[in-house]
């Protein structure tokens, strides 16, 4: 690289936003505004303003998706926050090479099951929020400023103290029943898809070919597949999608609106 | 800052858009290719395609809400243009520090009512634009390519007259009546909160501890408060929100769905 | 342009986005993540990810209709790809002075029926994408990386070889019938304008005044106005839109809610 380029990316931060605001939401680009306004030259990268409305959850979901394919040190700032407000704390957390700034409700919960974190501190420090903090927007009078003051070099251990208990999320676990697997429908994407809890990891060493049986609320389907392409359209197929999960896909069809499916339908995959 | 942030800083403007276009609109997209061709370090930042259709009250709320959040200088372009094509003018406006390109219909009327403008003219300087312009899509066709020749250092009296009238924007107004101050709901955010026009200056210097009372619709609650966690989920609970009015919201619920109200039902504060 | 403005440009790659994923999409999301890990000064501006899912046709208007106004050189990726995982090829395309990452399916038929691409290669070397290939999604495992390290300079001819047969996509054509011109609704914008596959260029040198009538589903209108504002607010009118082609809108309301409208629906001119 030239040192142009090397003095580009020293001042040059990534900051991503993810929210419940909804897309075009007024609220979101208030946090540009104030991220811009103390850092001209970050870079904001939207991952998702539609997270449904409080649903931590749905938001540590697509944090786990997402962050990870991020560069080193990019600054992920999250805000699912139903208890804004309230003495709930707002968290810097390093886990593995990312930096995230999030409310301590386990919208953290799924990266911190992956990592553990480096370093977790509460924000405390009023001096790098905005001067009036209004008691309903913490995204805009706290984590935005604080992002970008992040984004310009300040030392995170500034923001406040080392935290210990955090908050936790009550993830919907996998069982493993005797020969079974039992999880459940945890995201649906916009095709329809049907992403389950059930890791690949899990399936690793058990035959894949039509002995394994994997059913879905009043469906079945035999055999775990490599890709859509591999089934006639119209036809139920399980594979271990993009994000490493066991998914249930109609094939050129939406799964979720053809089979009634909603997020929590059990799926069970057994071996015959 | 070093020598290097400066020169980048000179050179790299936010050009910031707010239409009707819709998400994902292809109209947007045609814009960012304009701006970007005249100038590619221009710095794009999406305020909201999701006004409603020709909903020039809903555009200037969101205007109000998010530029005055920005840098200095940043350059608001906003097309919600139900006269595109007709005689209506496009106009540059300096208001405050910021710098806005909008249509002459009352887009820019909740900003102007803040803040007199230092200078507002009407784009005539056909050299400035596309050298086509068609009669549909002024947003790409002159507002885009002036914005960004702004960015790059045009001097904006060279885009045309100073204009003196304007179209004026009829905003609801809260009316205080004896002890009782009456507004309505003037936005409903994607949590389904209810915003009204009655700021929080006309309600400063009275009680607001359970000798008020604000009535919405077929709906009442005592008191106005600092955040949502301080009444149990499911409450009617006032406060003044993060924009500096009075909200009404249904804690941890969506109180437009739960109350069945909408844009225009009226509010009402009393005390007793 | 300064030294500066020089060093920057040469480095600074525009990376759009086209994709049926939805907006908010956590794919969009790993895809950015993805460029930007390889290449973060690369500037992504999102087209539309508000494709319907798996619309090859739509996706081909989108890009026909946005990616011209984009600078010399732009790197448009555009994922619309109900094939992945299939043995479909991805293909890198240089058509006019713009560049395409696409599956082969029928996706840049329309800008390919504009202009012949003066290069269209077949993606096949595996060093310029990710180690590990999903089979489920190929806009993050290849696409995505192709696309960051053209944006870094290296030459398209690496990829891989050159292709002679692409898919075709199957458009729906305007037919010439006497005097008359058959054709349909092809897209429906948001504001519910009805744009047809007529191109205003088919209706040069023909009157366009009241002899010109505009059948479409079972109503009609006569004449094609320059802009929505030459008739009162209610009335039917036809004009040529901002893409160049012929368009019904109801001024100042819903022309597809109005009229019961929606795409394929036959739209004739014809002369009297």
């Amino acid at each position: 690289m030239t040192a142009f380029v090397k003095n580009w990316l020293e001042f040059m931060s990534i900051i991503t936003l993810t929210t419940d605001f909804g897309t075009g939401s007024p609220y979101v680009a208030a946090m540009k505004g104030v991220i811009l306004s103390i850092n001209p030259a970050a870079m904001i990268v939207d991952i998702s303003h539609a997270v449904d409305a409080q649903d931590i959850a749905r938001g540590a979901l697509v944090l786990e998706d997402t962050t990870l394919w991020f560069p080193d040190d990019t600054i992920h700032v999250a805000a699912v926050d139903p208890g804004v407000g309230t003495e709930r704390a707002i968290l810097y957390a390093r886990i593995g090479s990312q930096q995230y700034i999030a409310p301590d409700n386990g919208l953290l919960g799924r990266l911190m099951a992956r990592t553990l974190p480096s370093m977790v501190l509460r924000l405390t420090e009023r001096e790098y929020w905005l001067p009036e903090v209004s008691h309903t927007f913490h995204g805009r009078d706290i984590m935005a400023p604080v992002a970008a003051r992040l984004s310009l070099g300040l030392d995170p251990r500034q923001l406040g103290p080392v935290v210990g208990q955090l908050a936790q999320l009550d993830l919907p676990q996998p069982q493993v029943v005797g020969e079974n697997i039992r999880g459940e429908v945890i995201s649906i994407d916009s095709f329809g898809n049907l992403i389950t809890n059930i890791s690949g990891d899990l399936l690793a060493g058990k035959p894949n070919d039509s002995r394994a049986c994997i059913v879905c609320g009043i469906y079945e389907t035999f055999g775990i597949y490599q890709t859509y392409g591999e089934q006639a359209p119209g036809m139920l197929v399980a594979l271990i999608g993009s994000s490493g999960r066991l998914e249930l896909a109609v094939v050129r069809d939406n799964a979720a609106a053809r089979l009634g499916v909603s997020i929590g339908t059990p799926v069970v995959v057994a071996w015959e």
